[in-house]
């Protein structure tokens, strides 16, 4: 934990009190003691120090000065096809770490029906992943979530209400263009991106053609075959790092 | 598995014999049969295909087929200060997936001692999830792999020795410069490329300078803190894609 993240219901005036695993850290990994400051943000809002106040086994009380900046939504999105429970477990912190606005999950004719029936996608669960990942980031923007057994209506209704004006990209191993080259063809100078992510075996043709005719491009992703959490990390990093050369060189003209 | 790797002391002329998970791979997942056909790679050789000669829940017989191209040494490799045992278990085959030349383990100020006391150090562990990720990967290269609790010997021995050439850049959280920028403006059309990849908190000053001295050029990886594993893949998952875009370049010149 880069950051101690602290929910609204948490916090009274300026003094937020944590148990759990936050209060843990604190203590043991940080070592902190009363009187020492940390790195504090609150979810969804602004970041700043924190000055221990008490400190026992399983609470700390924190005086907050949260007078940092908001983190900025990112700008790159995620359609995925549910992954194996195991996959997706780990994946919660590793995409809310690399910043990600919308983790949609969805289904495809490759996906085993019973991935749908996992404690994993019970907001009680993912939401402290996804913090944790936030904490590691030192970004405090909760993703949206949203999961769906139905790719059409994510395609049908999650798309107009999230996406419009998105660019879309579908990575397919072996497509020809990158996400690099269609992010910087973009015509906005910081465009919004949302790609999608298929199931281990690939999505099939009738699931290529329904995202192909709601304005996807498709993207490769060099010619080996990676793990779906693999190709998701390297995705995201490759978008990340698209946008980024896009704002620097439009901020240079 | 997207390909069942064979070692040269499986195969007896063109018939291989496997064991174990490839074994329970090829019979559950695949769900081959006497006369099926897979894909199939030599380690460190080419690949091809194989038919199924005989199968039983512990052994499979291949008959090989073994004409297909050698896969290319990675041009990409990786000097990593060791992380947390938990991680590392993970990278073995996250890396050799990714595709990486040499894997360099090496100590550092804010490495944990123990973190080298772990039986994931040992070739007879990790050789088979590097073999995992080559398998899921299609490739057959096996990473040449150093671990090291001298630093100094690294900068001093193995880099001349292997990474004599190569262009040498340091992952530093906020160095301008980045993994692309690098790459594209190496003179070589074709770059060999070693990254260098800190612990959790960081290399120190003097190391820093260290690598700074050995003619390391320092690159940024954008404004989150990334856990180890997952600064790995995304600096390979970079690099990857900015060595295939110089190779695209320079055929259209």
């Amino acid at each position: 934990m880069n950051l101690i993240i602290i929910k609204s219901d948490e916090l009274q005036g300026t003094l937020a009190t944590v148990g759990g695993d936050r209060a843990r850290h604190i203590r043991e990994v940080l070592g902190s003691e009363v009187g020492h400051d940390i790195r504090v943000g609150l979810l969804n809002g602004p970041t700043g120090r924190g000055t221990i106040r008490s400190l026992t086994d399983t609470r700390v009380e924190i005086e907050c000065m949260l007078d940092g900046p908001v983190s900025p939504v990112p700008h790159v999105s995620l359609i995925l096809a549910l992954p194996r429970p195991r996959v997706m477990k780990k994946l919660w912190s590793e995409l809310s770490s690399l910043g990600v606005g919308h983790i949609i999950l969805t289904n495809a004719n490759r996906v085993e029906r019973m991935y749908f029936d996992t404690h994993i996608l019970e907001p009680k669960h993912y939401e402290e992943w996804i913090i944790d990942g936030l904490q590691q980031a030192r970004d405090t923007r909760f993703p949206e979530v949203r999961i769906s057994r139905k790719l059409t209506w994510v395609l049908q209704d999650i798309l107009p209400e999230f996406f419009s004006g998105h660019l879309r990209l579908f990575a397919d191993p072996g497509a020809p263009s990158t996400v690099r080259s269609q992010i910087l063809a973009a015509p906005e100078a910081a465009p919004h991106v949302v790609l999608a992510v298929g199931p281990e075996g690939g999505w099939n043709d009738h699931e290529r053609e329904a995202f192909a005719a709601h304005g996807f491009q498709f993207v490769g992703l060099g010619e080996r075959t990676l793990r779906t959490d693999i190709a998701c990390i390297s995705l995201l990093a490759l978008a990340h790092a698209a946008l980024e050369e896009k704002r620097t060189q439009s901020s240079l003209h």
